[in-house]
């Protein structure tokens, strides 16, 4: 059947030939910033959709699933984090989970688009509530350049919550990026990218994989997990850390959480680095 | 965007809110069957798709992961499988699965349907390869009848793999066919069913436990599973055995199998049962 494009809103991808469709009510925001076109829908089902350049972001129904799993994994690895950075993440979702560890001093964010921000306050108020938090820092610059620019083991734990790698976001998926990435971080620091899909885009979670080692992280863990609205439903995030080895994570502390998580737990956590042999074969050759 | 209906081929579940498309060369088959309509279509980038009454069945590129979901963890979840029964499964991908333990002995298939395993002989030869194997009998009568018949104590594991409980699958969701399954199982039997998105379809796979357990199960487990080309790429089976806990599994034989797989390992195995505390709690107050 084809989809009215008045009651359903579709991210089509002609390459690799699949289409995801949510129906909406109606469109209820739409604008051009000087980066990307931003849009909110109003979905039958989902909640608010939040589009950026025609492709789907997050919706109020499944995105507690990705942004538990961009935070919680990589600050129950860290010993102890208490500085962490944001590459992009303007929708601020990943920020609130992470200001969920009372040990967290200091989150600077840094979207290279301020109207994201503004929009998901909008449009998202519970998402972007930790924006209003006093150890949130938002800064709305170049990512890369700020990386570049920031002092030597000066964060714990740095979460790239990037686009896709074409448009803004392209030079976040490289060597050079992820070794100032490592620059940056201090002894025993965790970074974790969003690594897209197992099924659609292994060869681009190797090539990242391989940037990663190439950026100088020895250790790598790339963790799945649905994520409905996401191509296939299926997405990962690989966390990579210099010279220690990314075995464990601080199971104790996880299990004894002080805060709720509807996605994460340190079950989910140690079930999420369970991946199939048809991914980790791949891992292998790559 | 509009998928145009020559280049896509789209499900759209109008209530739900959701729909997911396949780019296509075109359609291969298309046929009415005493019972649905059965059809094929060339997809540009998931091989070939089979498609029953307008609803996905199952592609070449990722039918491996549930077919390996519905059989490896209910074999290796039982002491010894040696007499295994399929509900619907008539593209027989579960058989060919069930039949890489040598342990077993005879598998009995019953589909209401034959046209769906002709179907699937002619455009998915692969999948469909263990029709031809000696311990396989494939009959195609009403699998809920068949059952009501079929001796106590018969077999080992019965695997539902059934349709979405709306038209010919809908009399395999209910206490009633679980006890004919409960009594057709040997003491430690197993059965496992395919209980749909965790995500989109959790108030009915409570109601599954809930007739599982009147239906004579007392123990119960719920695996999850990407399944890209079903509604939400997040899926689901539930175990369930007669008076045994079902906590562990034959991990010692799962580790050392003698067959491939591409999706299931023992790790994978027990990764799929930590589930998320949005589900366990809806189990928990069901």
């Amino acid at each position: 059947m084809s989809l009215n494009d008045d009651e359903w809103f579709t991210e089509a991808d002609e390459k690799g030939g699949t289409a995801f469709g949510l129906r909406i009510h109606g469109c209820l925001h739409r604008e051009h910033s000087p980066y990307q076109e931003i849009a909110v829908y109003d979905t039958t089902g989902f909640g608010r959709l939040l589009v950026i350049d025609g492709y789907i972001m997050l919706s109020d129904r499944d995105n507690f699933i990705y942004h538990e799993m961009m935070a919680h994994p990589a600050l129950f690895t860290h010993a102890a984090p208490r500085r962490v950075v944001v590459i992009g993440g303007g929708d601020c979702g990943s920020l609130g989970e992470v200001l969920k560890h009372q040990g967290v001093e200091s989150v600077i964010q840094i979207d290279i688009d301020e109207r994201v921000t503004r929009v998901a306050e909008e449009y998202f108020p519970d998402l972007a509530a930790g924006a209003k938090d006093s150890r949130a820092r938002l800064l709305f610059e170049d990512g890369i350049a700020w990386m570049r620019a920031a002092p030597a083991a000066s964060a714990d734990v740095i979460i790239v919550d990037s686009t896709d790698p074409v448009g803004p976001a392209e030079g976040l998926f490289n060597a050079g990026f992820y070794a100032q990435c490592s620059r940056v971080l201090g002894a025993g620091g965790i970074l974790v990218h969003q690594s897209e899909s197992p099924l659609l885009h292994l060869p681009l979670l190797c090539a990242m994989r391989k940037a990663m080692r190439e950026g100088g992280f020895d250790a790598l863990a790339t963790l799945g997990f649905p994520q409905p609205v996401y191509p296939s439903g299926w997405w990962s995030a690989t966390l990579a850390r210099k010279g220690a080895r990314l075995e464990g994570f601080r199971e104790a502390a996880a299990e004894r959480k002080s805060f709720p998580t509807r996605y994460y737990t340190a079950a989910v956590h140690r079930a999420a680095r369970a991946l199939p042999p048809f991914v980790t074969e791949a891992f292998d050759e790559c």
